[in-house]
């Protein structure tokens, strides 16, 4: 059977279901506190939040793939785009664009204008070094990893930081293509 | 000004921001986890889940009563047909029934046959004294506490426990009613 077209993230989101953003701005607020309070170290709590992210970013893959019909992507480059205009469409309800391209084509950066993660946040002084959002550089690169890129994703702006955008750099190190969970005819 | 007609949880839940609930499950399933890592003992899990939820119930009243156009209620029935049938769908998506009455219309039960929470959730053995969606319970003590009823917020069945609903017991223990936050005409 020929594979179905892929589906705009609108109409995907549009489809799936789905929870209040406010009940979810808080949760993980809640999430990064109760980190904050065990942990203690601002860097630490960096790296659990981005390990979460990993977690949850290996497993959301499967309903990414199921759900937007997306197949095989060409190469990082329509990756990338797929990610910031399905994916994060189809989870969070914002897209992201496509930014800073280098010039052979494995680094460049996903700018999100909108984030629900930090509605009603603001960062007290006592935790400056925090990346609140690491969780989602922590999905971005568990997400990547099943469909066998291996990725270094770092934050370059942060608005709770008083940039002007969210600016999430994503950085192709290695692909490995027999890993690839799903075969084309599937 | 006369208040606006309460609005039904379908309609406000059409209106909110969401985001995709599968990301919410696997997001609320971390917390889960890490606070099960952190607090190695279930019982200490469980008041956490709830103090986490009634902080979250605490705010998440505001955007209820804004939303959803619902004034002072006359009674307690009044208030559980409002959570079951508009809070439950405005931040879950879900509605619940209510059932159970005691005589005294102070004691009944919340029952949910769906739960976003508990999606592709099983519990080991080693957790079977966890109320895994403690924090629900938690989240309606807290948003009652801020219309101020004093509520005692009990889980009698549970799904992942092999029952066949989630029965959640919502006892009245006190009425404040000076403690209104906010006045009928505003």
């Amino acid at each position: 059977m020929a594979p179905a077209a892929p589906k705009s993230g609108d109409v995907i989101f549009a489809s799936v279901d789905r929870v209040n953003a406010e009940l979810f701005t808080l949760t993980y607020g809640a999430i990064v506190r109760q980190l904050i309070t065990d942990l203690e170290e601002v860097e630490e709590v960096n790296k659990q939040l981005d390990q979460m992210g990993y977690n949850i970013g290996v497993r959301l893959v499967d309903e990414f793939l199921a759900k937007s019909s997306v197949s095989r992507c060409v190469d990082f480059r329509e990756t990338a785009d797929v990610i910031a205009k399905v994916g994060f469409k189809m989870f969070l309800g914002v897209t992201a664009s496509v930014t800073n391209w280098d010039a052979d084509g494995t680094t460049c950066s996903l700018i999100l204008e909108d984030n629900p993660l930090v509605d009603f946040v603001e960062l007290p002084d006592t935790c400056q070094g925090l990346h609140y959002c690491n969780i989602l550089s922590g999905v971005v690169r568990g997400a990547l990893e099943m469909v066998s890129m291996k990725t270094e994703v770092t934050w370059l702006r942060d608005m709770l930081r008083g940039d002007d955008v969210f600016e999430l750099q994503v950085k192709l190190l290695k692909q490995v293509p027999e890993e690839y969970p799903y075969k084309d005819d599937e």
